[in-house]
């Protein structure tokens, strides 16, 4: 999958991934009339709201990026019927030609990450069956318990040729906290960094490996080092927009070849029709409004990879 | 829920939680069949099987444990069936008056963490309602994102006296890689352990905080020392039995109250079965077999504290 996506970068020059993270502010009245007047203001009721809002959003870009990536968070807080939600829009994306990263950031010993690897990305034996379960195209995986607990992903990756973004930087104001640690004079996150190029060796696509990282675009300097670091691992960089990350910053996330990263975008993109400067789309075009944000993310980067 | 939680540890006087963690090899084969002959060999035939597996061994095990831990994975393996099978799981085992341990490693940035707290221990506003997602009493959280990963399940925890497990040393083998790792001549688990009892003030229960402690019986020396790092702080102590954690091990996670830590046991209770000390029991009384692995395991832990 790591080829299908710098393929699908290419075709379409939008190194970039969205963030399908529906919370239910970020959804039309309309849909929500609809959808509670449907199935009550209940979970069911809040699922076909969100399964309506992501359809119409990826209807818009799905021509323009190579990637979404939903945020499961924002399924499971409506328990299983928003799980439901969450596979339904995955089958969707994938009819529309879209590669999907799950970003469900699981993690566990060895027997229980088999279990999120063939969930997420493999197959589970059923009887004499073999049964994909959501079926992502990647999965974001979080590496505090070593080793062990990432393996079981890297076999699944190399027997089904899909990928997975092993968490090494997270964007958020206190990822420092434990991340940033100094250990025998270097940060815990370079350390992880080492062990991503390592994985990444064991899962090689053509050019780029199966196992890329999560680098916030909040961090441009350690992005920097860690695009040194890890010259053949993908980066998936969240923060951009919403979270403060700038397209000036994402410039040091690429390699010299323009390839190397993807930049993701959340509410910048779905919500994006909230935002004064997408206002003149209104409540109905919201995802028109979504479909200008791209393109307008689109420049940015590219600007920004033009002029360093 | 953590006094709650206490109350019933003093009433069973089994600080134990069953690990409902069920693999179909571990599951008879009538079960499978009448499930398969149902369903089909299908994603909803395994969460039948799964669901009528786990509902014979609460039955059965309910009046002799305080908790049980479902262990997520094992039921997205199976997609949107086996994560029903899940919700079904927590709701039979609330019927029968256990606690339930959410063992969901959840942690993300703080408006994505949010979600997951809304999702797995509270409430999230569907228009005009308040309504639960998965509603376990507890859940295990990944600490790799820092403090505001964390922040979002503390106000959940408050507000509805839920509680959470941190991790912070976890059972498996490759713990040590990133864990261990020494930071100011101090191994990072203890500096997550800090984190733990200071966010554990916030959050008192009458004896106990509501943030509690994932260390693994296959680490016995750092679980005394963390132990004392964490006075007020409940551990869950996972690697007892299949992983190699053995009784001996277990006193070292206790207070001089003879509280403090609750011990799971996944596989050695569901699976009894296909062990050879319960062979006897054969595959129909399978359920039997658990309760009894309940009752020797409440034991090897009553003789372990007892001839500390």
């Amino acid at each position: 999958m790591i080829d299908r996506l710098i393929e699908r970068i290419k075709e379409t020059g939008a190194p970039i991934v969205v963030g399908l993270d529906p919370m239910l502010r970020f959804i039309p009245e309309g849909i929500l009339r609809d959808a509670f007047g449907k199935y009550g203001e209940t979970p069911a009721g809040a699922a076909e709201a969100v399964w309506q809002f992501n359809r119409a959003i990826v209807d818009e870009i799905c021509d323009l990026v190579p990637a979404v990536k939903p945020q499961i968070a924002m399924y499971e807080q409506f328990g299983t019927a928003g799980v439901e939600a969450f596979a339904r829009t995955v089958g969707y994306c994938h009819e529309k030609g879209l590669l999907v990263i799950g970003d469900v950031k699981r993690g566990d010993i060895g027997s229980t990450s088999a279990a999120y690897a063939a969930g997420h990305l493999g197959k589970v034996q059923i009887g004499s069956n073999l049964c994909a379960g959501f079926d992502e195209d990647f999965a974001t995986v979080n590496p505090y318990l070593g080793s062990d607990g990432i393996e079981p992903f890297l076999k699944v990756c190399r027997e089904e040729k899909k990928g997975i973004f092993v968490l090494v930087k997270t964007s958020n104001p206190s990822s420092g906290e434990f991340q940033d640690r100094l250990t025998d004079g270097r940060p815990l996150y370079e350390l992880v960094a080492e062990k991503v190029a390592a994985w990444g060796e064991t899962c090689m696509g053509e050019t780029y490996s199966r196992v890329g990282a999560v680098v916030g675009a909040t961090y441009p300097e350690m992005g920097a080092a860690l695009r040194l670091l890890m010259p053949k691992t993908y980066i998936l960089v969240p923060g951009y927009g919403a979270q403060g990350g700038k397209g000036k910053d994402l410039a040091a996330f690429f390699n010299e070849d323009g390839l190397g990263a993807i930049v993701n975008s959340s509410r910048g993109i779905i919500a994006a029709w909230q935002q004064e400067a997408y206002a003149g789309f209104g409540e109905e075009k919201f995802a028109k409004a979504s479909r200008e944000a791209v393109l307008v993310m689109r420049e940015d980067i590219r600007q920004a990879l033009e002029s360093r």
